[in-house]
């Protein structure tokens, strides 16, 4: 494997997986990285594919390569924000190389057969949808997080809002992102209640300035976002249940 | 009630409020909020007038109210700078609404009488005064907490100066501000000793660019500075006595 | 002693004397000041010249003064970074004055025969030489100092680079600073093993541009800055040796 790409988008990638889990087993092919992945507690999945279009070079064959993704985070932190990073593995080796600007770490790859297992990603047909701006979402589940550990998200197509739940003791809180700041008008209508601390960890880790939101009445969310023109990922997360 | 605000105002409001302490019984009338509060340990107060002038909208009858603080602090550290901040309280509720830019909090209110209740302002006069800027002020308390928990402040009016005294074992800090700083001139003399945890609380909470310092031989310090054309608020601040 | 000196020139002499400890005992003569300081673990040396020429005013006796450095940095962090400091002793007084923009410190001296004795300096006469761009190397220190507690620092005059090697458990790393980057082309050849603590200590200390890093097989590293035209420092550094 034989591959260049900015650290721009390399980041994006590494952050978004490490807001599901630390390792993971990514399945290489000619025409890029695909990995599904599912967090320790079974509540969160990521599918994300990175596309050969998305990096400066790329000549891979098909393997299947395990990576610690904190340790990886950790090494290109020293890389400029927009450095090309070379990321190789010679034949045979069990070591992935990578380099940026006079550094050439060497890191072991993990057995991908100790990673996790993906697991088969359900088919879900969510009936609403609305496209937001990834900055006023998440400041919306910042804010709910001072209150609570979850929050009711519902999307309402007559009213044309996305509004947000969420209460503690003496306080509620009610965000409702209008069309004034919408991307797209929302489509369908859902509700559902969810854990903060998956949304936190994920809407942090999309820098892309648009998402996308599928849900349903009780049902997962779906959260999906671009990394450029060719790549994206997708993140499913289950309702918790009011009991 | 029903009341708009600019956010830099409520926030400079409630920050020298927390100056002194976390909840506030405060007087509400058609002339604007009204408090006098004291610290729990009985020796710092702070008497403020938020006029109504001081908001964008402002209707209210007569009451009592009583807030936590802290949490609305927290509640409006999600606007923005410059937002206008919607206050109400529906009538016969026991509930702030606290709105602005989509985000609509719901507030349990404290009871009044549960509140620390204000206690009567004693009424001095004292012989020194001198306005100075408040970053000038602040900059010396923060260079004599790292020696001390106390300092000795002196205004000086025939040397024109400010001046402060403060020691810690093997080092001694003589701080001055003079006539090239100060706002205005010194008048009359005064010396005494405060406690630096309380002084370094009220000047950070001042976010206006003057203040106006009164004090006497050995006795309390009186902070004053503006909030705005219409609006102040008065600190007053027990001396130490050197034992 | 009177004397008076620019925040930056001051603060990075006492930053440097502080990455080897925290209490001097300075020479003083007519010429400026003088330091030869070993740290307590008898690792790493620091050999400082403030020429009077660096001062903005200087006029001195011959003597002999002890500092605690870490009180005087905290004290003159309340300077502005090219604020003028006065540091002065009064004839026969055991207090240094520091002295600046209305702050007025006396600091009392320590006796300098508390102060751990200077070393005699070896005599080194070191193969290889090179001057890199301290932000360089201090960057590729950091990095390393994530993966383990030491690094490899080689000169190689042939390749035209300083290298380092520091490896962990399943990774190493390999950083090369070029000609595109380096100040100077090696001169002779070395390699060597040193502390990455010291180093990082030694390397943030250093703000002036250019580092002249000299070393040996397995013999000690010197790292020598320029304060200004007039005056500069030497860091000596045992090397350690692989077990």
């Amino acid at each position: 494997m034989k591959t260049e790409i900015n650290n721009s988008i390399l980041s994006e990638f590494i952050g978004r997986l490490r807001a599901i889990h630390d390792e993971a087993r990514i399945n290489v092919s000619e025409t890029g990285f695909e990995i599904k992945m599912i967090d320790p507690a079974n509540v969160a999945l990521i599918s994300i594919e990175l596309s050969s279009q998305s990096f400066e070079s790329f000549s891979a064959d098909e393997s299947e390569i395990g990576i610690d993704l904190e340790k990886l985070a950790d090494y290109i932190s020293a890389a400029g924000k927009n450095d090309i990073i070379k990321l190789s593995i010679e034949e045979g080796s069990s070591k992935l190389k990578v380099a940026f600007d006079g550094f050439e770490y060497e890191v072991a790859l993990l057995d991908p057969s100790t990673v996790k297992q993906a697991p088969r990603i359900p088919n879900l047909d969510l009936t609403a949808q609305v496209c937001v701006p990834t900055k006023e979402i998440y400041t919306v589940i910042k804010a709910s997080e001072k209150l609570e550990d979850h929050i009711c998200i519902t999307i309402d197509s007559a009213k044309q809002i996305l509004s947000t739940l969420s209460a503690k003791e003496t306080t509620t809180l009610n965000a409702e992102i209008g069309m004034d700041k919408l991307i797209s008008a929302p489509i369908g209508d859902g509700k559902a209640m969810y854990s903060l601390d998956y949304l936190a960890d994920i809407f942090k880790s999309i820098k892309n300035k648009e998402t996308t939101i599928k849900l349903d009445s009780d049902k997962p969310i779906i959260i999906e976002s671009q990394f450029d023109e060719y790549s994206s990922s997708s993140f499913m997360l289950a309702p918790r249940i009011e009991s």
